[in-house]
């Protein structure tokens, strides 16, 4: 059983962080609120999704898992407005979830959740190297990476005291330093891992809209990227694998 | 012959409801105003349009049936910005149509009337149901029902007092009713049909900048929309025939 | 050696004038400033520029010439934003320009300038017509012949004291005359000429922001466009061959 109300855009910033890496998704719905924890289909790229209570005006859910068509949901949001209330509903034993915003009624059929990937434990990570900064930032800066390569490094200089990005294609390279006093925070240890910028772009459309992402890089390890939704009432992680430096 | 000046916007608005059915029409001069009827080359949809004189601010033409290449016109009135004054004319005899605007003088060859396909009849209707609308209200729920379907049911429940439209995809479905608060007038007689959307977009783009459509259908009978432009002084008429339901 | 900083959004004006017509060429600097000259490789139109040390707010420079890949360049440029400052540098001997904004660096690997075009010569003409007109007006006249052709006649008619545009489509013609209330000046004798329009689209992009363009015309001539950039402290000329008139 589900009955909920939330702002329609809350509810596409959530909906968005999940498509941006996943076409279906395990959502768990329960009094506690609802989340998901989905990989994608390479296995490279991890999304985990908390939506506490606080982030609805109105919610009631008995605990269930439900299996739920991510791409459509998305479109179906696209034609919302912003401040607009969006009542979402599933009647107890229902295989459907009902929207309903403006005059509109929306049901879409739920996907048996046996059918989609189990869900992926979260791995033990030593990611010592932290950086907060805000989400412009760092969607700038991959943004700007993809103009000379399809690889990002990211990582800390403890001796410079900074966080670098840095990008290398055929003949040019571009190298981004951000100090103290560019960042809300840096522990200032030694890191540099390398990333696919295909992965990267598809969560930065949602990172932008962060004001603070805390970046957990190591050594040639995945990097973390952990940032609040909702107005604090929600809770997005991506974690992304290392590719392998090729020179 | 013709020598007519009017606003740039309100003949775009004009051209763009003729080009969203058909290339090519028969259009009819005469001190009357301008008229011409087409239908699209599937037999599918009718347009209908009557510009009166006094949507133009001169207006002067005896009567000649007039072979127009809308596509191209509708792109040279492309480049025309709104509250531009357009001067059309003809003179007599003359195969061409001249477009002088700004500083520019366009002139457009007239095709032969005789190679465009004569004037449709407009079929005598008996649609019952009765719905005045905004367009605005009626573009957005065609562009809902695209994103889960081709096709979209309109109807009238005369039950629940309500407009309805309706759309299935293979796992979803959408359905919007709009009550006597939402709409200008409904008259309540039982009504239902389903239509393409893939048409019915197209009329939307036209449709949607209509203060109010008046909306007439049937059970298993074509759907007419009927919308003033030029501020009163011109009409059109949408006609679109019903798909068989396939269920 | 280099060691210069301007204002992105003039940078990237002088970029995007060499840009339109080449991806490559060979940019020569020295103390009195930068200028580059470059033919497309159909060796139908030439760009010519020159920015003076007054465009730049600090600017030093040695004799060199370099091989600049205009394409990425212009990338690179185009992730920056109107009124943030770029820094250009190059070490004495280095085959690299750096290029720094915001946090950023960007290293551009030079091209070998021998591998690039010889610079051509400037070929001597004797264009009679001047025209001295705003860009948006000559711009918006290469839109609105695109619309009905690919090539576009320019020419002056000493009679009728205008600078006429007249470009024919299969069905159809426009015509623009610019007299000397809409001209900053026009020397009355008869030019006229024809140009292809995908050379003048790739221009206009360029010239559409310059508030005033001298172009200079014949009787099946060159046409020979000269505007400033960076507030008066750079200069773009265009010279684009005649097509021949094919009826």
């Amino acid at each position: 059983m589900l009955r909920a109300t939330i702002d329609a855009e809350v509810f596409k910033e959530a909906v968005d962080a999940i498509a941006a890496l996943v076409s279906e998704c395990r959502l768990h719905i329960s009094a506690e609120g609802m989340r998901t924890r989905a990989v994608d289909t390479a296995n490279v790229a991890m999304v985990s999704l908390e939506l506490a209570p606080a982030a609805f005006e109105v919610y009631e859910a008995s605990e269930r898992a439900l299996g739920i068509d991510i791409t459509k949901l998305k479109n179906i949001i696209g034609m919302m407005n912003r401040g607009e209330k969006l009542m979402l509903s599933i009647p107890a034993d229902s295989q459907r979830l009902n929207l309903a915003f403006q005059s509109y009624q929306y049901s879409l059929t739920l996907l048996d959740p046996n059918t989609i990937r189990k869900d992926p434990n979260a791995p033990t990570l030593e990611l010592p190297g932290q950086v907060v900064l805000d989400g412009a930032k760092l969607t700038n800066a991959i943004k700007a990476a993809s103009v000379v390569s399809d690889k990002i490094a990211l990582g800390i200089d403890p001796e410079a005291k900074v966080f670098f990005m840095e990008a290398e294609g055929d003949t040019d390279n571009i190298r981004l330093e951000l100090g103290h006093e560019e960042l809300h925070s840096l522990t200032e240890v030694k890191a540099r891992s390398l990333f696919s910028l295909d992965y990267l772009k598809d969560m930065a459309k949602t990172m932008g809209r962060a004001e603070r992402i805390e970046v957990s890089i190591g050594v040639d390890h995945p990097v973390r990227f952990t940032f609040e939704i909702a107005g604090g009432a929600g809770k997005v992680i991506y974690l992304l694998a290392p590719r392998i430096e090729a020179d």
